[in-house]
């Protein structure tokens, strides 16, 4: 349940059949939850079509704060495009996880007769120890696989896969996602976002304009309040736009994000990845140009409208949709819906 | 009168003296307002300290929309110094304010004996042809020189200088500033903003979370809504910070911008310039090193709060400071004031 | 009569008929040289093809050192297109010559009925001040308009336009250029250069592996031998490529700048201007997506190597062009076909 | 043996005692070789100082082709400081090297007391599977542990640790380095390189301006010789410079390697990593500013120079230092010391 069903509309935009970056055709997202002892973490992977390393959708990044560790983007800023599924984690489990794609991948080249030698894995994080005794490194190899392998259009949304142990506004974050579908030219194209949030401060909180942070103070009195988080913000379109278009894209996720309180944050890192289904640049042998196609860049205010309301609304699902938790230290993270 | 003064206080800091960009000790600001025929338009010069290309303070800029005609930019982020004052004008004059900035180092090398064969003039601009007859260019060389020369601490904001022709949120923009005054370390600093705002659409716009917009747009059935302008924000600081890190907090305006409303429109440029008198690489001829002082990384969120606050106060004094005013094509601009 | 008449044939690329960036089919290039009293100084303009402002020929741009005042940039970064011609003139006269090319594109505008009220004009420059009296900014408005009105397939070498008072390797610089074709799918395409070259020490020179510099050094003494200059190199193509690809090439002309013996000196700004009109982004009114050829990534060292032999050689051909001249301090530039 | 001891001198600066980067103070290089069945690779870590999470040293990347999986570079770029050693490996690799670097830290923090939730681990990495069985990814946590154990001021180069496979002009490639000490101010100064060179088309070597490639070639008559690797660069210095200065010096070893031919392929990815041991950024709880040097921008021509004739000779030192090798399909790889 997400948070329009708690009566919060969040700009004027139509979702998706689902609310969820897997309305864009193709996509698929999985998790694999690590729960054992003190551990209370997991990875989340998007895979934006059946053959990444095959299709080569397009593909971009923004960091807007890079105090993170991200693994995979030089390459996604030279070339443009994306060779693996993307994977969330925790911060100190990206060399584990990044492992796990590359054995995906050769796994999947193996399956198609390919030969592998090179690949780029995608890993994004954020750092959950505040609720997961992060240093373990609980998230192996063989989890990535299975959450490629459980991977559907229908996943849960909360403190689940790599949102197990996050925390947002001082509340439990987790995954969330929302979707918008528009026209144009005729026919319909879908932007779909996920997040996985860890940031902000419960004062600065906001809901659809309300200072709501303010109130839970009130009520949770927490006692800590520095904004020392971050989130990963992943757009998936079927738009067939250019890497740098799609950069400008991911920019505007910054609007969704401010919108829910934010400062950004000295924290840690904030990267939004993009893929676009609309172009890919499969690789050809012969001497041959690609076909390709650029959205109007004069009509991109559409996209980037649609995309700012979908993550201030994913950012917003991840936080009902998560139940509370104790951290580490015995504090409590509360659950959004308790004070909806 | 700011928009403090109507009642709206805009997060917890605390202002300077002047809530302008001049309470950072040494700054300046000067105008001059070209106005005949056609011509509503202008330039305003920020002037960081007396004689900035001898002191060449710290610089950096993040531009969060390059679809502007900004200059200066290359050398500010290869060298992290400012040689020159800040100009803002309209985007076809960029050209002659450059020249006027070059005259205006040529004219104080020579009063202070020193010879130059290079400076690097900052000039930026948005688009005010919606009131201005911009194809022009009614801003000369002489009208830079102007504005340097009548430069103050106290200067006037709204549609003046550089805001005389500039639309923002379907309402009249212009020039607006405001300040934040902080302890650390047992010394007292400022960081200054002023902005040149000319962006937004009316139905988005936020008055500290209310949307202010909506209910403007019911009162004033404007026709077009499109987002398609700019703004340029300075950000002025004592603090001794790195480039580096100034350009991190550059990137916090976008926060302030947000709150007011703005999606980031496709439109045209979002540029934001910043200076610190706080470090400065004055040249020297022997074999030694500069002395320098950088701020701990981890407590930078104190300085981005601030000047988010400060950038989302600067763009509302804008508003209320503009008088209303017709286009070109006879429409209205309305004032906020006659809003609140 | 370029290095290639003088017995030095570099790399294994075949030149195009006039071995020079108006064999890239649409190009033209014109000088205005200005030389009166002090002055030798000048603007060199590259038009790309007929009506720059309406075709939005795709482009990009590369700092390899932003120590310089180029402007432009951000929004070819931003939106990956062209928008003017190229001008190339001295550092100080960046204003003037800007404003020239705004008159020019308002001009071409009325001609087509077309309303102008923004436009990114593009201006290199290199310091000319060892042989002009460079504070006169002596290049004016009407210099762009006439050098335009002159661009052609055939154009001057050497100490011209821009190129009039350069100096390079402590020996006359100038304006150089030279071509690449080569065949891929079955079609021709063209890689044309054009440098304007002013960096480098004596001692450093190097022609086709040949440490030629330290031979000139025991010929002409020269007093002072530090690297302080800079380069403009821009690249002209007609391959569809897209700007993300475009740039990548430009990064390849460092290789022929460095071949010629640069250290890349701190100097001032070297900065790289490349476009293509094999893709162009002509702006639509309705919803309609823009058909755009990628080039194939991986066979884009074809292009690569091309591009850095091309540059290597224009930088020589401005050299054997230009002749031999008197600096302001009466010290003598030589033209490097003395020492061949 | 270097190449320096084979009769070439690069450029006029002067080598420290070891002409390695282990010269600049505090510096130690280790290496684990794993060579068992098909696999020969291995990993390769530079320690600039004991205690790297605790002193931060100043820290800057320059990425000339992206087209790479070199880890760690987003937060290089954000904060400017380095929080591990610097570990090479090949191109699968980098997962379980990365992980290696975090029980490192994990370890060593445990001994100093500190609680540790984050570290930015920082993994070049090169294509080493002409020799090397890559997909196995054979280098383990416990290699990178080891590595880090037998680091030390001396070291040996060529075909050992993460230059155990590499391929570079067609000859064996590996790791070499290169020192120059110089005065500034009455104080020496060092800027040490490392390399893992595995980049470019026989043809195209050139060794001191000899077109020694070409030689070889009619010797070896290599089958396939496209330039499609790449090459990680590491420089060191104890010089107090800022992370926006160091980047700058990172890119003149662009000079470097285009001296020895390269064309700077498309082929994968060209990584620049630097550091400073002369700035660090050591976190303080209270609010204390950090006391910094910078080095006089005007005089960096020292530094450029310096550090691009070391990384000119690290390539040929890790080409001379190689021994004649087979590859994976039978294919020989020579050392370049049979051609000397």
């Amino acid at each position: 349940m997400g948070i329009r069903e708690y009566g919060y509309k969040i700009g004027s935009g139509i979702p998706g059949a689902e609310n969820s970056i897997t309305d864009v055709p193709g996509v698929k997202v999985g998790h694999t939850t690590v729960e054992h002892g003190d551990n209370k973490t997991g990875v989340t992977v998007i895979l934006p079509c059946e053959d990444v390393y095959g299709q080569k959708p397009v593909a971009a990044v923004y960091t807007l704060n890079g105090y993170g560790k991200t693994a995979g983007t030089i390459q996604i800023e030279e070339l443009g495009v994306l060779e693996t599924p993307i994977a969330l984690t925790n911060t100190l489990n990206v060399g584990k996880v990044l492992d796990g794609l590359v054995e995906y991948t050769l796994q999947e080249c193996r399956k198609r007769g390919r030969t592998l030698t090179s690949v780029n894995p995608v890993v994004g994080e954020t750092n959950d120890s505040r609720i997961n005794q992060i240093t373990s490194r609980a998230v192996e190899k063989e989890d990535v696989l299975q959450a490629i392998d459980h991977a559907d259009k229908a996943f849960e949304q909360g403190a689940v896969g790599a949102g197990r142990g996050t925390v947002c506004f001082g509340l439990k974050g987790g995954i969330g996602s929302s979707s918008r579908v528009f026209a144009f030219g005729g026919r319909e194209y879908t932007v779909g976002v996920l997040v996985q949030s860890n940031f902000g401060s419960m004062e600065d909180m906001m809901l659809c304009g309300e200072p709501i942070g303010q109130r839970i103070c009130e009520a949770v009195r927490p006692k800590e309040m520095e904004d020392k988080g971050s989130i990963m913000i992943v757009v998936g379109t079927d738009l067939p736009i250019s890497s740098r278009q799609l950069r400008r894209v991911l920019k505007r996720a910054t609007a969704g994000l401010v919108r829910t309180g934010s400062f950004m944050g000295h924290g840690s890192g904030d990267v939004f990845l993009g893929f676009s289904t609309g172009n890919c640049m499969k690789e050809k042998k012969g001497e041959e140009l690609i076909p390709f196609f650029v959205f109007p860049e004069n009509q991109l205010n559409l996209v980037f409208r649609q995309t700012a309301e979908a993550v201030e609304e994913a950012i917003l699902n991840s936080l009902v949709c998560a139940e509370t938790d104790c951290g580490r230290s015995g504090e409590v993270f509360h659950s959004l819906k308790e004070f909806l």
